[in-house]
């Protein structure tokens, strides 16, 4: 058994084809990468989790680039490297720059950093910042 | 011994209110919050870091509240919970919106999910990712 | 020097011998695994290890495929790629079916998005969730 | 602004109820839990979370309870204080006893430290496990 | 059921209170603190825990203070609150000073900064750093 | 584009070789490894890295060894196995012998265990640990 068997298109069944189409659709291209073709392997997987993406980085009260640039920020941070690949591809494509990829990596390592200064001071939440 | 003793600004040595001056100007507040009043037992540490942070931090390619907003991003991932009480209390200041903050959410949400079903199924990186 | 020198049965001084010997009976098996011949450069820190793997991953009030499962579930969520891969294997070895993988995978997956969003949203404990 | 404002039943708007009504339905008790309370601020990301929990933690080629351990076996690794306290609550509602607890604890701990030693030793994978 | 119920002294029993005897002994106290108070719940599990910890803290090519330090280093990582609270206490105990700390601390941000700065770069290991 | 395009020193402006030549003189050797090459694309960020690193990694009252196993657990931690590799080298130049590195990896990972004990028994602060 392979894992990750790469589900291709004329490989796919009906339901799975459906997703691909739709995700070709959405993205106006003609590529589906290898993160879509491994999910395929669980149908209802594939489905649940395209569609709630879909939804998700659809343009809203947020521009779909700054939402790329989060998705690399939380992907970098957990150290995804098929992640931060995709999805920096993703963010060159929406217009991200070299000197916004550059701002965003400095942003990124500098919250890694007071993160864990803030934890290890083991720094008192500002009353101020309480929610009541 | 208090670890996280809060260097007040009156009691502030002359290099640690120098920095809290420079806080204070450059944020156009009134207020210290907690994690500068912790770092302060360590002056270097704490001119050092608030000056990556004022460079950081600055307009350039992104806007200071979309750098807000990708700190969140890395903050809820990380579990820091000062650090998402601090970030997301400035973000607001900068101008979120609730409905930013939701769409913000869900997109840290499924990026730290799917980043856990590319490792999971062992996705190879696209050949078109790969950076030559 | 080779840091993760492999260091192979033949080559393995006694103590370390007799921990793979262990491996090999209490696994049914004929095969010793990258990470054992690794570790095996430190004899203490192998016997600890497999010491504590053996005792922790017996037949208990959880069943030992119960067990693997959870292991993947940690190292999915740690990006571990060796420990992804190696438990994987051995999951399959005990019985865990395609369905069973796609379902661990989105209890996974999930799990990792309401981590996030829980501490996002800053979501109190329930009273009624308190230990007293 | 309260951030984590929590929506009670009486002063939901329809669509929020409607899943509170789901919730109750589905989990057969009479218990809104702060969770969902805090995300029915974003009431689009309340529903879309929510069903797919309900489609991915339904009975299958797992049963309840081990998607349960499951998902506290990744709110553990990611320290994530809420989640845990309402799964490992979730869970003894399902049959968790104490002794399967402490044996889900144990194995978290194990799979914590290995992942560890396999990255701080570069242990290649074995030429087994890789999939082709 | 309390899960985090602490077992005392006196309420223990004869291979509970044979570990604690040997904390008291191996530390040097008088004090058992609740980490192991909340294990004792597991009997197994601390005696193995416990003996872990006792063989791998001992003075060895390490000083048990750098061993502490290291131990704190990896709690404040994961954001570990109890851990940072009680190893940073110990390591207060072992001859920290101040200044041991604050620049532990920074190492430990600068760390946390420069991982994500090689992933988010996708920096690739130099040849020179492959273990052949 | 590439992405981590490698700047070499020849390839270098002026301000990037100036940094190249700082590195290359504290460090008292003739190679800029691939870190410093990548970063280089963002010449403010590779100085502004740069100068903290110097900083934190100079020797203080903590020696510059003690310092880079400190690096090492945090890369662990966090599977940064681009860190790892270098971190590695560095300290076995800086006289890290192998029993060192065993006993590093030894408290890694017990830590990596032990935090997560703390988090999934739901451990209280002791009082005494607690800073006033």
């Amino acid at each position: 058994m392979a894992l990750q068997r790469l589900i291709e298109y004329d490989d796919a069944a009906a339901e799975v084809r459906a997703v691909y189409d739709d995700i070709l659709a959405t993205r106006k291209t003609d590529y589906i990468n290898n993160f879509w073709k491994a999910l395929a392997n669980d149908p209802a997987g594939l489905k649940r989790t395209w569609e709630s993406i879909k939804q998700i980085m659809a343009p809203g009260a947020l521009d779909p680039l700054t939402k790329e640039m989060i998705y690399i920020a939380v992907s970098v941070t957990n150290q995804c490297t098929y992640c931060i690949a995709s999805h920096t591809d993703s963010a060159h494509g929406k217009g991200m720059t070299d000197e916004m990829f550059h701002e965003l990596m400095a942003v990124v390592g500098m919250a890694n950093e007071t993160n864990r200064l803030a934890a290890g001071y083991q720094v008192e939440i500002d009353a101020r910042y309480k929610v009541t």
